[in-house]
């Protein structure tokens, strides 16, 4: 079997020594005689693996006791109305940084619930750069801002310097690089980037926000009730966690957040070579100082050599290069599963390509 | 590999040859050198399971083009919420039938959204039966009833004949017999019992009813979201319903739900008559006319003998027969993937341990 070079934005590569335990396991689970998506969410062998992600999860991430760990589904979407719902009270304003239309979306959302205001943003220059001019409304609920945006290939190097509860959608760069969990009030993350398969959501909660939710709120849709039962009020997706625990023990046997962090960009840093030193052939979208170390995002010349970019590229085995089709132009996500190989691969596939055209 | 027999409420066993399948494909979907798992939701790849999951849906169930299919995440507790919010109007009456804490719970997210109406119930008699004297409210938005009840044992043989839009959870007996859809305004089932892992829900609901979302709700929460992207306005829970599909293929190679039905009921009665012929050892706690064929339920002469019994099928491989905590006593769920083989291990185990006894 010859593995793609998978540089899917999500869902996206996995850790082929993930898949292969998983494949090996798929039908009995440590001699149970049971798949792990036979098993009952209440059984004990289902319990060690809920368990183990979220102590992995803490661990790796050194979340602090002050912060519950949560399961969801629904995907980050559904965070954009719950963050809301939970958190923005009558009379309070949920305050949004803009860097791409992922933060757009979650500022639509809460407009449903109460006021809203953009605290900054990057929208008038195509979100090419995060905006650091953080203006605050009066009684602010909130600080919304996306960590990484997948979309416009830009990244948060410095966290807001703010007295608001910061709230921060992590999707695309969640376990890629160390952070300080106490500076946040609330973290969220669809799985399917860097934590595993779509169909888990993860919420990292300050305490304190929990009492928040009304009793009046959907059950499902109340942070409460996920922080009360361990996420195991209704019937989690298992399989999901089940996966999201393989790739935590993979992380861990990487050496960590700290490893993967180092790895992380010395990919990021071969691929803007590339793009830097092909004398305006490959164009970066995203302003220097605000480049994404997970999502590069790049243009050529013109639409028809974009199209045969992807097209030969699809061809040797590299996908998933297409840029979103707001931006246009290319996208290599290169996840925490995405290793330094198929990074090389791309290089070499960019720099063939380039003097073929020349 | 000795499989489990398994009886688990949900989730619950899985067709072997699903789980095979999935195994064999888990490294390299369809030469694509990516599990399905690490597909984009925007593949072609993935487009052809999430359509074929559809066509195969449509097709066992015989669902009229009056329907849509939609598939969701947050199980069926989230579906709870979501009809009200959806289909309860200002001065209407959500109208429940209670036959079991899951029809409970749906009532009671549903008064968080606006009026309900008890239309029937048999909570006074411990949920033994299914109760036909229906009486609706003024108004009724709609009537809710649960198809099969999970907790108690009971199954509605036939659907109650109103004229006001019919909802049904279908969680536990969903596929596992014929029905009328186009009888149906909405039906809902999380997956995990007669349709795959847990993780993905389907819902399939009468086209008009569409209309009656409004535009406020949560974009995640708006039936209309779904049917007009096909259920991928965000990330689907790709694995989750690629193994939807594999049931749903296991199932047409069954014979399809005619032939499914009928081992269902060979199954169930086999266990019933081992109750029925016990000389009162086992007590069958649902009415007889209201059995289910899902969930059979059962208790022993005192709880020293059912801690006995569990413990001893335990040992040879029969798992998951507790019965719930609110009912106590012993539960045989008996899905469609639950095999005769199992039923007949099930009863011999069952006589064998009576005899001991006496
Ligand atoms: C930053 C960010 N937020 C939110 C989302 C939406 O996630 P989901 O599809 O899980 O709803 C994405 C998806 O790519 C994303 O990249
Ligand atoms: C009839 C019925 N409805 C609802 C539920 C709740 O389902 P979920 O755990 O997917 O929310 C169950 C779970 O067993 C059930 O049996
Ligand atoms: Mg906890
Ligand atoms: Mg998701
Ligand atoms: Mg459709
Ligand atoms: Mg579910």
């Amino acid at each position: 079997m010859k593995r793609a070079y998978n540089f899917n934005a999500g869902p996206s590569a996995l850790p082929l020594a993930v898949l292969e335990r998983a494949q090996k396991q798929l039908l009995n689970f440590q001699q149970t005689g049971m798949s792990v998506m036979e098993l009952s969410h209440r059984s004990k062998e289902y319990d060690a693996v809920h368990e183990r992600a979220e102590m992995l999860l803490r661990k790796l991430m050194n979340i602090p006791d002050t912060h519950d760990v949560l399961f969801l589904q629904g995907g980050a979407s559904l965070q954009f109305s719950m963050v809301p719902m939970n958190l923005l009270k009558e009379g309070e304003v949920g305050n949004y940084v803009l860097t791409d239309s992922w933060s757009d979306k979650a500022m639509k959302e809460a407009k449903k619930v109460g006021a809203t205001h953009v605290a900054a943003s990057s929208k008038e220059e195509k979100y090419t750069y995060i905006p650091t001019n953080i203006e605050l409304s009066e009684r602010p609920a909130y600080l919304h801002i996306t960590s990484n945006n997948t979309i416009a290939g830009t990244q948060w190097r410095e966290f807001p310097n703010v007295s608001v509860d910061l709230i921060a959608d992590m999707s695309s760069d969640i376990l890629s690089r160390h952070i300080d969990v106490s500076r946040f009030a609330l973290i969220y993350a669809g799985a399917q980037k860097n934590l595993g398969p779509s169909g888990v959501t993860v919420v990292i909660i300050r305490k304190d926000l929990l009492a928040k939710g009304d009793d009046r709120l959907p059950t499902m849709l109340n942070y409460r009730t996920y922080s009360e039962s361990r996420s195991l009020y209704n019937t989690p997706p298992t399989f999901a966690i089940y996966m999201l625990s393989l790739v935590l023990e993979w992380v861990e046997e990487q050496g960590g957040v700290q490893m993967i962090e180092k790895k992380n960009a010395e990919k990021a840093a071969l691929l803007y070579r590339c793009i830097d030193e092909s004398e305006g052939f490959y164009k970066g979208h995203a302003k220097k100082e605000s480049r994404s170390h997970m999502n590069v995002t790049f243009t050529l010349p013109n639409e028809e050599l974009t199209k045969k970019f992807l097209a030969e590229a699809k061809e040797k085995g590299l996908i998933g290069l297409a840029g979103h089709r707001s931006v246009g132009g290319c996208r290599a996500s290169i996840y925490n599963a995405v290793d330094m190989e198929a990074c090389e691969a791309l290089v070499q596939f960019m720099e063939t390509f380039r003097k073929n055209i020349f």
